[in-house]
């Protein structure tokens, strides 16, 4: 594959810049890869690993001569990042990150940035459940989509640039309004993980049931969620922040729906109950036939020993 | 391995009563597995598929002579079913069934056994999100517990016959007190389904987000819960209806947390979010640790281009 960017400076070292280092090594999409992260530890990590070429000890460093810089960081700490590299950066860069939320980023980031450069937002719908620098691999973001979000005056020949990058590493790539993203996300992501962080904390707080109860039991539905909770704090923390208003409304309508199934079970009606997992089922399909998820059953757990 | 019945009853021929033949025949646990099933198409699959040695049009007809009853249909089933039964049943049997409530099955089905056979209830912890007679495999019950609630005047040669066979099906055999299985149960399955299934349903209704969009980004977390709630909607009708107090008890606390989470959202409490969500990923930890779950990033679903 053909080198798309010469130098990437990536900012942050955890799961997402990790894997992104082994994928466009993976495919030579890069010159050179210069990475940096705040924590000491984190790049003496990264430089015992080697996914990149340099490791360096500041932002400012790691951005001189970049054509593209990524913020790899919790969306938290973007802003004084941006700060801080926006007078180092190289005429004609790209900018661009890879946070759960965007309109946040936007106003974080974005004035911070010089005329010169192009700042085209992105997000790539990958993870697991797994962070820092040891967890990444090259194959994250194969068949995900990663999501960009140029604004109405973005160069299209740098988001045509971008795009090629994360195909190359796999992903597929869609564009987006920004406010329309942090909706989608709200409802697929933001919210379900909320929920999945509430539901293992109620279960662990329970007297009744003792905590190797909830977990030697956990094959009957938890654990899908504790796998879910199991997720980054720091970042999540920083997703629910910087995503108020879509979450809370979502977690709105989820109260409500979640109140009249538990009116139908209080008052015995069935109907209520079974006509609604009846159409909760053929989502599923949809997601199947879609090819975002295996139809093996239980993610094709079963038969392996765990 | 000893076979350790002589003639096993199957009613009902789902997912749990045709792993349990597909498991038995591998084993070599069964003299002869007779089963049936309410439905003339079901029989007909199972008749196809062969994993009964014989496949008989009622419940009477397959007890004759049987030393183990297997009650495997929705709990809202059983009482007729049990009713039916009870006159036919062969001296000395063991009767058990698969359903996922344990209170109301007692009620529904022991008063309706005579003297001379042995009841004990039973649960494994095992499924899949697809159901029928063509989705059952023999390794479905590995390393994964049955509990079982023999009441404390139970025959304790019977249940540890019972034992035997669902060991010898691969799993690991707990046993509890009828009311604590069904807590646990509210905890660890019942109420994370209702949830799930509710969160489908709040992104399916969600006028500004398409459906196309909630499943093409479901990989970000939604997809885990469409699993889930992809489930058989008659089981699980049934086991809200059954499992009503302890359901409505954990699912009253879920909502307080939840609350309490929405509030630190709202005002921006980031301490909290962040305490909370470090809580959560060490429960995580203990599910991995106790052999209840793969450590392998994303359920293993990495690098599997589904």
């Amino acid at each position: 594959m053909a080198r798309i960017y010469e130098r990437v400076a990536l900012i942050g070292l955890g799961l997402i810049a990790s894997s992104m280092a082994h994928a466009m090594r993976r495919g030579g999409l890069a010159g050179e890869i210069v990475g940096t992260a705040r924590s000491v530890e984190t790049r003496e990590i990264a430089s015992e690993i080697g996914f990149c070429d340099r490791v360096v000890d500041s932002a400012t460093e790691a951005v001189q001569g970049a054509d593209l810089v990524v913020l790899a960081m919790p969306i938290g700490a973007m802003e004084p990042v941006a700060l801080e590299i926006g007078p180092h950066l190289a005429k004609g860069a790209t900018i661009t990150d890879v946070g759960s939320v965007k309109r946040a980023v936007v106003e974080a980031v974005g004035p911070h940035l010089p005329d010169h450069v192009d700042f085209i937002p992105g997000h790539p719908l990958a993870g697991t459940e797994h962070s820092g620098p040891r967890s990444g691999f090259a194959e994250l973001f194969e068949n995900r989509f990663t999501i960009l979000v140029p604004d109405e005056n973005a160069n299209t020949e740098a988001v045509a640039r971008l795009t090629r990058l994360w195909e190359g590493m796999g992903a597929k790539v869609e564009t987006m309004e920004v406010d329309h993203h942090d909706l989608v996300l709200a409802v697929t992501s933001h919210t379900p993980h909320l929920i999945a962080y509430t539901m293992v904390g109620v279960a662990d707080d329970l007297r009744r049931v003792t905590d190797s109860e909830v977990i030697k039991y956990s094959a009957a539905g938890f654990r899908d969620f504790t796998r879910i909770a199991a997720s980054d704090p720091t970042m999540w923390r920083d997703v629910f922040l910087n995503n108020k208003e879509a979450t809370l409304e979502i977690l709105g309508r989820f109260t409500e729906e979640l109140f009249a199934l538990q009116r139908a079970i209080r008052t015995g009606d069935g109907d209520h109950l079974f006509d609604y997992f009846t159409h909760t089922r053929a989502i599923r399909r949809g997601i199947i036939e879609a090819g975002q998820d295996t139809d093996a059953p239980d993610f094709g757990r079963i038969g392996k020993k765990s």
